[in-house]
């Protein structure tokens, strides 16, 4: 009798500060992770939870900043579960007073891959040795693009991403993806380096060859070939790194994902009242239109997205501007403002010295 | 003395006729033939140069019935040169009272490909054997996007092409290919009908088999996968035709590109006058998202375009809407207006028997 009853309270405990626990990291959250809190607490120390909750917190960090600075709108908060594995949360903001559209997604995916698709998965094409053609695989990452009204505030776009395959020996590859990139409609030289040198930041850190090596790779992967221009001024980006160590690659990835609020809301903050002419938001929403060629055409994320059975369409693209436009043969007048920004996106500069 | 000056007044009455006959064929026209007319009424029982009057005929037929019930606006008409050989005559309208945006684009384009990209340009990818690795080939076509203003005139797309190329043996492989379909924002019954009727009776005329076949392959040709959903209610497509002959295939894509103008003249007429409520003029923009998509993610010949050295990156895109728009999760209610195409673009359907 008195052995159970302890027992009971012991349990009843146990409960209460579980509740507890789990309220305090819903708080943190968006949403409830995909993989569990009690699933992610118990494999605490591994990488695969350490980085669900980056890109958790960075969801949520995220999304209060922007609708700190859009009292009126407010989120919308999916969960949505992949019948082949996984799931996700799409945080998205449409149509508020600053912003014309913010979405933030989380997705935590896994499942099998053909040898072929996961070899098109790795930018640098590995092939890996499947058990029965199949490969165990996990990928989880956080991408945004802020779309906001004013044509004085930049567009800006992030994404950070982990994968790991398991080959038919057992042995694991794993990888992180990922990058920060703004595109304005009018060029401000000021925002460009509070950018560029912010990104920098978080770079040095680590390793000060990142900062030069992922700022180009950047320029080259934002490439729209047929109109020969950038879609923006940059940022970082790079793919398939899977060295010195997981560890480090991490604590990296991590510098960049906190790095996201103190590089664009600043700017946000400085323009969103600046006043604005017909014909300005007129060019913003021409450059918009650029926006959804690179997306539909270049994106190797929307690419593959797309072609990924199960995958939720909608998540993949809200990273499309609510409105867009295309002109026939619009160019814009010599030494105008419009012509300084394609200056600059046809010939990209260095922001950071 | 007398044979000179019967010699010299004979040379000018010539030098006369030809410059009327000139002028007479440049009425026809939007613009001087890109093989220029001398050199068309020279080689001109050869199907090259009736297929190139045919494509400048039609362009023009199709500008004038357009601008006629589009009074205030005027089409601007741009010749284009390829450095690689050929070029094209480029007209738009853009901003009128009745349309958003039309463009009507002819190209003639020669040089040479290689074994890779001529494989690429037959939809049945047939291999063809090249001397010292280049073919020479030829491509004409008109190709056209109509995107009307207000939300109850559909959007219509046609295009009508020609291609030649010439192994290392000498033999002249040669096909054609074209399409005339319709996208509206609502569904109109009779519209559809009466679309798809006129296309009809043009193929019946050469084989009642095309009609069926066509039909379906525009159905399968304009497919948004990641929707489910196709671009619109269709029409005809066809591709890689090279029988029965030259001559006959030839006669059936001119009825084709005569029915351009009665499938859709009347409706434009009929509509251009509806009155709209502002949601209807949404529900176009998302519309208009789509169609995006479509051109952007699947269409082969933009695809082709964006991928080509040298091709002219305006007339490609003129075919993308002067405006579009991305909600996220847009979903119309059961038994709207707006769910009742949505069904038909799932499940297309057979609108003459």
């Amino acid at each position: 009798g008195l052995a159970l009853g302890l027992w009971r309270r012991q349990a009843a405990l146990e409960a209460a500060r579980e509740d507890e626990e789990e309220k305090e990291l819903r708080q943190r959250f968006m949403a409830p992770p995909v993989s569990g809190l009690r699933e992610l607490r118990r494999r605490r120390r591994e990488l695969r939870s350490r980085m669900e909750l980056l890109i958790m917190e960075t969801q949520a960090e995220v999304c209060r900043a922007l609708a700190d600075l859009d009292p009126g709108a407010s989120f919308a908060v999916d969960s949505w579960e992949r019948k082949e594995g996984g799931g996700g949360i799409s945080c998205v903001l449409q149509d508020g007073e600053v912003f014309e559209k913010a979405g933030v997604n989380v997705s935590v995916v896994s499942g099998f891959l053909s040898e072929e698709a996961a070899r098109q998965m790795r930018s640098r094409g590995k092939s890996l040795k499947a058990k029965d053609g199949k490969l165990p695989f996990c990928a989880m990452g956080v991408s945004s693009v802020i779309h906001p009204k004013n044509p004085h505030v930049p567009t800006m776009h992030f994404n950070y991403r982990y994968f790991e395959i398991e080959e038919a020996d057992g042995t694991k590859q794993w990888w992180f993806g990922g990058g920060t990139d703004l595109t304005p409609t009018y060029l401000n030289e000021e925002d460009a380096v509070h950018f560029h040198k912010t990104l920098k930041e978080a770079c040095d850190k680590h390793d000060l060859k990142l900062y030069p090596k992922y700022k180009k790779w950047c320029d080259d992967y934002f490439y729209i070939k047929h109109r020969g221009e950038r879609r923006g001024i940059g940022g970082i980006f790079f793919d398939d790194v899977d060295s010195p160590s997981k560890e480090e690659v991490f604590q990296f990835v991590k510098s960049c994902a906190k790095a996201v609020v103190p590089c664009y809301i600043p700017i946000v903050k400085k323009h969103c009242h600046d006043s604005f002419t017909p014909e300005e938001k007129l060019w913003q929403q021409l450059r918009r239109g650029r926006y959804v060629e690179f997306n539909l055409v270049y994106d190797r994320g929307t690419k593959f997205g797309l072609l990924t059975p199960g995958s939720r369409i909608e998540s993949i693209l809200m990273s499309l501007p609510l409105t867009a436009r295309w002109e026939y043969m619009h160019n814009p007048p010599e030494s105008s403002k419009e012509a300084e920004i394609l200056e600059v996106l046809r010939n990209p500069k260095d922001w950071v010295h």
